[in-house]
C-alpha cells in the first residue's frame, strides 16, 4: 500500500535515511534542523468530517481512504499531512472499473451538483488534486482500477490503455510486445497515464521520445456533456486540434478514461555519459549547439556549478575521497571551479546509438569538454526516480526540499537561471534563514530550455513557519520567472499553486479562450475547480 | 502582377504548354477535351455590384480588385472564374501595414456590423478567402503589405515576419542571415506566413522541419475582442496550448498579424532520391520501416503503381525513349509490372546527410528497393511547385486537375489509398465518364501516412457539367476517407468545402469546443463565417 503522507509504498525498499556525511553538510550548508512531531493517520482521520453524500454502490466514504486522497506530493501537501493541519478531504472516493461506471458517476455528479476531482497517481506538486473548501460535496474519482492495456496495433505504433495505468504497468504490458512508450518523469513509478496528459508531463528522455503531447495520439473523456472520443490520426490541417485541448485540462473538462499513445520498439542500446565542462556559460553553449545541430540524443541536462558540486558531494555521504580525486584529475584537464556536469543520453538501434554517441562526444570535445570515465552517467540512470524518497528522510531532520521550473528561449536562458536561483537563494534574507539552491537545465530544444531550481531550507519551529517559508521562495522563484517571460511550469502544470501567475503567459485573451472550453464541457464548474484558471478568469 | 483567374504572376516564365505526347495520353486516358469560352477579366468585372461598405480611407473598392480578391485556387474557384459565373464578391479590400491599423480595421468592422475575410496569398484550395452570400457587407483583409521580418534572435533560432510574408520572401530574409525556414508547400510561391498558420500547413521537408505546428513559435492576433499576444517559450506545462487553438482558425478567431518561427542553419547539403520498389505493398513497408527507425530523413514520398507509370511518362512528353529503356533496366533488376517510385531527402550538415543517406539506402537495399541512377530525384526538387502551373493549359483544352488528401494509421493506409482512389475512379460512371486517378504517400509519420489522390478527368460540355463532375468526384472520395476514419485534411485545411465532413473527425464535442473558441473571439460570427465549422455546428 502506498504511504499515506509521503512518496512511495510502505514496504519499499526504497526508504532512505540520510548519511552522517549528508547530515554535516546540511548543517554547514543551511544550519541545523528541527525535528518537528509528526500526525499520525489516526489523528488526521479523526479529524475527517462526516460525508455529505448519500449512499451509492460505487463510492467509497471510509474515512481513511478519504484521507489517503486529501492531498498530493507538493511540499505544501507534505507539510499539511505530517503536521496534520488538513482541512479539506473529499466527501468519498470512487474507483470505477470501466468507462461506464465512470458516466454512470458523472451524471451522478451531475444530478446532485456535486464536486469531482479525477485522481490519477496522485503525485501532483501543485495541488492539482487537493478539494477546495466548497458548499458542495466533493467526489474524488480514482482511475487506479482503469489500468489495463485495451489494445495495441504494432503496425501502427499505437497502444491503447485505461487511464489509470502507471508508469511500470505501461511498460511491463508493452515491453511483452517488444515496445516502449519512453516516458519516464521523475514521478514514473506513481503517476499515471491520464495524469500525463491531464498535466502535459514530460519525461527525462523526451528529446528522443517526444513530451507527453507527441504521445497522446487520441482517446476517450468522460465529461458532464457527453462522451468526447478522439480518433487517432497521425496528423491533420483539419482546424484547431481537439487533443490539445485536453493535454493540460488538469480535470477541467472531462474524466480522461482511455489514452492511445504513440509506442516505440524498445531500444537495443541505451546509454548515458557524463561531460564536464570548464563553465556554466560554455556548458549552455554546447547543450545548445548539440540539440540546435540535431545531434540525435535522448537527453542533455546540464547542472550549473553549484549543482555540481552539490550532487557530486551529496552523492558521496560520508566519504569524499573520491569526489576530491575526480576534481584534481579534472582540473588537470583544465575543469576546475566553476565546473558544470552534463549528462548526455542515447537510445535507440545499436548502429543509431553509436553514431549519435560519437557525433555528440566530438562536439562536446570541440567545445573542451571532458568525457567522464567513472560511471557517472550510469549512476544517474540508476538512481533517476530516487529524489522523491529522500523527502521524508530530510523531513523528518527539519529540511525540506522543493523545485520550481520553467522553460525560455536560449536568449534568456543564462540570465534567467542566475536570477531565479538568486531571488529563491535570498527569499529568506528578512529572517536570516539561509536557503541551498541550485540549478540544472533538464529539457533543451532548438529554441530554448527548461531551468529546474532546487532548493533546501529548514522547516523552521513550526509547519506552519515552514509554509510560510516556503510561500516566499514560491513567490520569490515565480515572480523571477514570469518577469523573464518564462512559462510558470515546463513538466509540474499548473494546479492550484500556479493558477495566479497563469495569465502573465496565457494574456486575458488566451485565459479567456482556456475558460470558454471549460465552459463547454462543464458549464456549472463541478469538474476540479479552483485549478488551472486563475480566480479571476477574464 | 497575379493572374486574375489562374496560378502564378501574368509575366511568369513558367506558363506551360501541352506537348502533344501529354495530349495524345491525355486523349487516351480519358477521352478527347472539350475547349470552352472563357470569360474575360472585364466581363467578371461588369458583374461585381455596387460596394455596401461606406467610404474609408484604408478601403478600395475598386471592382477590378473585388474580383481579384473573390476566389482562392480551388478546382470550383477554377471552374467559377473562368466561365465568369461568379455571385460573391467582398464589398471591399484593405491592405494594412501595420497591426494598428488592423485593429482599426476591426474597430471599423465591429462598429458597422462587417463581415471580415482574413486573406494571405489567396491560394486556399477549399474555399476559405470566398465570400459567403450574405446580408452584411464584406470587408477582405489583404495582408500583403504586412510582409517584412521584423526581428531575428539567432541565438534562439527565432524569426518575427509580418503574417502576409509569402515564401519566397520569408526564405530570402533568413538566408541574408545564414537560416531558413525549411517550410515549403506546393503553393510556397504565393502562400503565406499566417495563412500556413490559419490553415496548419504541411511542406514538402516537414519530416525534418516540422509542420507549422512546429514551426509557430507565438505571434500576435488582432480579435473582435482585442489583441491576443503569444510569446515564445521552448515548450509548457502549463494548460492547453493557446498556440494550438489559432493553427487552423481559417480566420474565424480574428487576423493573424505577426508569426514568430522557429529556423534553422541553411543546410550544407541536400540531395534527393528516388528508388523504386517491386510493388506498393513492399514500398509502403520499406516508407514505414524508414520513419519507424527514425532514419533522419528530410522527405519519404511515395507513389503507387498508377502514379509511378503516369508520371513517369506525363514527364517524358513526346518521347518516351527513355522511360521505355529505364524501365527494361529496371526490369533485369526485378522491378517491372506493378513497381513504385519512393523519393527521399537528406538535409543538414554534410556528415549528417551522408550518415542518413547511407542508412536509408542501407534499408531500402534490404527490401529489395533499387536506387535510380539518372537524377529523378533531383529532377522532383526542380519541379516541385510546378504542378498547380499546369491547370491553366490543361484546362485550356478542356481537362480539370484536383487531388484529395487524408492522413490515417499504417494499418489502414493500403486499404484506405486503394478505397478512395476507386471511389474516385469509377464516381463519373453512371456518366460512362473516364477519371485518371493515382495516389501517393506525401508525408510518413511513425503512426500513420498521408494519402495524396490525383485525378483528371473531362470539363464536359460547359463548365455547370464539370461542376457537377466535380462534387460526385469530391463526395466519393471524401465518404471512403471519413469511411477509412482518416482526417478530412491532412494539409489543405478545411475551409467551406470541408467544413460538413468535420464531424466525423472531431466529434460533436469536439466540434462544439471549437465553436465556443470562435464565440469568444467572435460573438458575433463576423469573422470569416461558413468556413471551418459545420452548418450544424453543436
Amino acid at each position: 500500500m502506498r504511504l499515506w503522507n509521503g512518496w512511495g509504498n510502505e514496504d519499499s525498499d526504497l526508504t532512505m535515511e540520510l548519511s552522517d556525511g549528508l547530515r554535516a553538510l546540511l548543517e554547514a550548508l543551511v544550519g541545523p534542523g528541527t525535528a518537528l512531531s509528526q500526525a499520525t493517520l489516526n489523528e488526521v482521520i479523526a479529524k475527517v468530517p462526516n460525508t455529505r453524500l448519500d449512499d451509492h454502490p460505487q463510492i467509497n466514504t471510509d474515512p481513511e481512504t478519504r484521507v489517503r486522497h486529501a492531498r498530493g506530493q507538493s511540499l505544501p501537501d507534505w507539510l499539511e499531512m505530517h503536521s496534520g493541519n488538513v482541512d479539506t478531504f473529499p466527501d468519498g472516493v470512487a474507483f470505477p472499473e470501466s468507462s461506464e461506471q465512470v458516466r454512470e458517476l458523472l451524471a451522478h455528479a451531475k444530478e446532485n451538483n456535486l464536486i469531482v476531482i479525477p485522481y490519477g497517481g496522485g503525485t501532483s506538486v501543485v495541488g492539482h488534486i487537493n478539494p477546495e473548501t466548497s458548499d458542495k460535496p466533493v467526489l474524488t474519482i480514482d482511475m487506479a482500477k482503469m489500468n489495463s492495456m485495451l489494445s495495441i496495433d504494432t503496425e501502427s505504433q499505437l497502444a491503447t490503455f485505461g487511464a489509470g495505468a502507471p508508469g511500470p504497468v505501461v511498460e511491463e504490458e508493452l515491453k511483452k510486445h517488444g515496445y516502449t512508450l519512453g516516458h519516464f518523469p521523475q514521478s514514473w513509478e506513481l503517476s499515471t497515464l491520464g495524469g500525463w496528459v491531464a498535466s502535459r508531463s514530460s519525461g527525462q528522455q523526451s528529446l528522443h521520445y517526444g513530451r507527453i503531447e507527441n504521445m497522446f495520439a487520441g482517446g476517450t473523456i468522460e465529461t458532464l456533456n457527453g462522451t468526447m472520443k478522439i480518433p487517432t490520426i497521425p496528423a491533420s490541417s483539419a482546424g484547431p486540434d481537439v487533443r490539445e485541448m485536453i493535454l493540460g485540462s488538469e480535470g477541467r473538462m472531462g474524466i480522461i478514461t482511455e489514452v492511445t499513445v504513440r509506442i516505440t520498439p524498445l531500444p537495443e542500446k541505451e546509454k548515458f555519459q557524463v561531460i564536464f565542462f570548464p563553465s556554466w556559460e560554455i556548458g549552455i553553449s554546447a547543450a545548445r549547439e548539440l540539440i540546435q545541430q540535431r545531434v540525435a540524443l535522448s537527453m542533455v541536462r546540464l547542472s550549473n556549478p553549484l549543482e555540481t558540486t552539490s550532487l557530486l558531494y551529496m552523492g558521496a555521504g560520508s566519504d569524499s575521497s573520491g569526489v576530491v580525486a575526480l576534481e584534481e584529475s579534472l582540473s588537470k584537464k583544465g575543469i576546475g571551479e566553476g565546473k558544470v556536469m552534463m549528462t548526455f543520453g542515447v537510445t535507440g538501434s545499436a548502429r543509431h546509438c553509436d553514431a549519435a554517441y560519437q557525433l555528440a562526444l566530438d562536439h562536446c570535445n570541440g567545445l573542451g569538454g571532458v568525457a567522464d570515465e567513472s560511471g557517472l552517467g550510469e549512476n544517474w540512470a540508476h538512481g533517476r526516480f530516487r529524489a522523491p524518497y529522500l523527502r521524508d528522510p530530510l523531513g523528518a531532520e527539519g529540511y525540506v526540499v522543493d523545485t520550481m521550473e520553467t522553460a525560455v528561449d536560449w536568449s534568456k536562458v543564462s540570465e534567467a537561471a542566475e536570477n531565479i536561483e538568486q531571488a529563491i537563494r535570498t527569499a529568506l534574507d528578512d529572517e536570516g534563514e539561509q536557503v541551498h539552491a541550485y540549478t540544472h537545465l533538464s529539457h533543451v530544444y532548438g529554441q530554448g530550455s527548461s531551468i529546474y531550481t532546487t532548493y533546501l531550507f529548514r522547516i523552521g519551529k513550526s509547519y506552519e513557519q515552514g509554509m510560510n517559508r516556503w510561500m516566499k521562495l514560491k513567490k520569490a522563484g515565480a515572480d523571477q520567472i514570469v518577469a523573464h517571460g518564462g512559462t510558470i511550469s515546463h513538466q509540474h502544470g499548473v494546479g492550484s499553486d500556479h493558477k495566479n501567475y497563469l495569465t502573465a503567459e496565457k494574456g486575458k485573451l488566451g485565459i479567456a479562450a482556456i475558460n470558454s472550453l471549460c465552459e463547454q464541457f462543464d458549464p456549472k464548474g463541478q469538474m476540479n475547480p479552483g485549478k488551472l484558471l486563475p480566480d479571476d478568469k477574464h
